[in-house]
């Protein structure tokens, strides 16, 4: 089978790059020292390859995730990175070895109401997202411990400076994040600093693992960083239709995830998505029925669209992996 | 079951609003003066509906949505109102009274080959997307009855208009782009001028039939135009952690379609979407584990990601729908 017999819209990722990726990565980060994050692709197949590359502890955004991953037998060293209240869904992962996220009384108390083994102390870095503020993880590290809970150590994502393009500036909102998380470590104690990202990876210094996940299938915003990683995403798209000046391919809105604005395509400007369709004016010459590439903008909303990742050894579909942890 | 008692993220439609956009709908456009476009709810329970307030032929985007409804008994009168070159998907749809758009030579010998009954020729009549140019329509009619096709007459959508926010401005550009529809039909013939969405559905006075679409669930965006219809469509979500001013919900990117900007909180300003989560100013004291209405700015690619939708009469869940027609 090769990329010209898929039906479109279809997600597509290039093997050659896919695996310049991961080999770098592991090559910069070994072993424990990269969480791969999941969000990023919601495919176990991936996360095998990520296994394959050294990688034995996942991170995860959701309970579906980790449940998933743990099922596939990627339950070693999971962590829910993320603030849960409903303990009866947590309560679901209570049979692996999963340490989650806290920041709060109430997250405290569904895990260990969850039958939960272990958690991490969410701490806010300077992104307003979850997080307690850093003269409280200590105090709330006291309760989990109270509740039965085992503290594993701290967490805290500086996603204020992944995406900065300046490495420089990056580097400094990096380290800036970086002390306020280990003022909190200080107080809470545990062997894990969890924390960093894609645009982070070789910059944070501080934490014991990064939890990166777009580095592997990439996206236009994160290419702009000039990181070592490459876009190996598209979406695989057919020219349907040519007007005067524009052409239209279909893959649309409910093939991209739109966040951080359009798609784009190799020679040509896009100027507007629609629920099926790209509208795009080309740089060169194009035909109703050709194929095109189109490059999304963020990865995770986008293959959360999507039912399939084809991976591609240059024209040659050589596997079909199923996005098989999308939903909660 | 209660509203209370949904696992969050969840994907809601108020039963009563839902039913006021339906019955308000049935009266302005009865029977087959509206052809319902299913690619805004992708649910075939929600057209069974239509289908109960008297609507029995049904507009798609997608051959899943076209083949879906078919399947579910629903395929009495189907327009694909997309082009499509795939003769062999395509032909998945031959045994079925399904009529389809076409713009182009390459279209209307795939409708042919893929043993397609009907064609509508697609005229653009503005909006730099699909469409052939008025002039050209009456050529590819006879070109189409050439390859063994009925001609069942022209679509031209006014997209350009129906979003505008001024009604006079939106009814001139509306009649406009109908006038040049209207040029092409008296070249073309057949019986179906088929056009319109939401926001000119008592506008466009020269269509036959209205394809509207996101009059039944509704969107921020949308609402801002003043139409008989309510915003009928949330994503329950709840608030798992509190920041120094500001509040976070688990309901992110990959539960919104974010092309038309951020959703919004009754009371609250939302600051910004992460991949699940909201972060967002409340108006007034929240609490964690609060549980909230995040309402979608667009209702079409924020249904594409979900497996469900649920139907709630004030707080009780009376109804539990499949998003069975996603995908392509």
């Amino acid at each position: 089978m090769f990329l010209g017999d898929l039906a479109t819209p279809a997600l597509v990722a290039d093997w050659a790059t896919l695996e310049h990726n991961l080999r770098t990565m592991a090559a910069h980060l070994p072993g424990s020292r990269l969480r791969p994050h999941v969000k990023a692709h919601k495919c176990t197949a991936l996360a095998k390859l990520q296994r394959d590359f050294g990688h034995h502890a996942f991170c995860c955004a959701t309970i579906r995730e980790a449940e998933g991953l743990a099922v596939a037998g990627l339950g070693e060293d999971l962590l829910l990175a993320n603030e849960v209240i409903d303990h009866e869904r947590l309560a679901r992962l209570r049979h692996w070895p999963v340490v989650v996220a806290v920041d709060s009384e109430l997250t405290i108390a569904a895990a260990a109401r969850a039958g939960i083994v272990g958690v991490l102390i969410d701490v806010n870095v300077g992104l307003p997202r979850c997080g307690c503020p850093p003269e409280q993880a200590g105090r709330l590290a006291d309760r989990a411990r109270q509740a039965g809970l085992e503290v594993a150590g701290v967490m805290g994502y500086e996603g204020h400076a992944v995406g900065i393009e300046d490495r420089a500036l990056r580097q400094e909102v990096c380290e800036e994040a970086m002390q306020r998380l280990l003022v909190a470590y200080g107080e809470v104690g545990g062997t894990i600093v969890s924390a960093g990202g894609t645009g982070t990876f070789d910059l944070n210094r501080w934490a014991t693992e990064i939890q990166a996940g777009s580095y592997v299938l990439m996206d236009s915003q994160y290419a702009k960083l000039g990181l070592p990683f490459h876009q190996a995403l598209f979406v695989w798209a057919t020219v349907v239709s040519l007007g005067e000046g524009y052409a239209v391919a279909d893959c649309g809105l409910k093939a991209l995830g739109m966040d951080h604005g359009n798609p784009t395509i190799d020679e040509a400007q896009v100027l507007f998505c629609s629920d099926e369709h790209v509208t795009f004016v080309p740089g060169r010459p194009v035909r109703v029925g050709e194929k095109i590439k189109v490059w999304p903008a963020h990865v995770d909303p986008t293959v959360a669209y999507h039912e399939r990742l084809w991976i591609a050894e240059g024209e040659r579909i050589v596997e079909a992996w199923p996005i098989d942890l999308r939903g909660w």
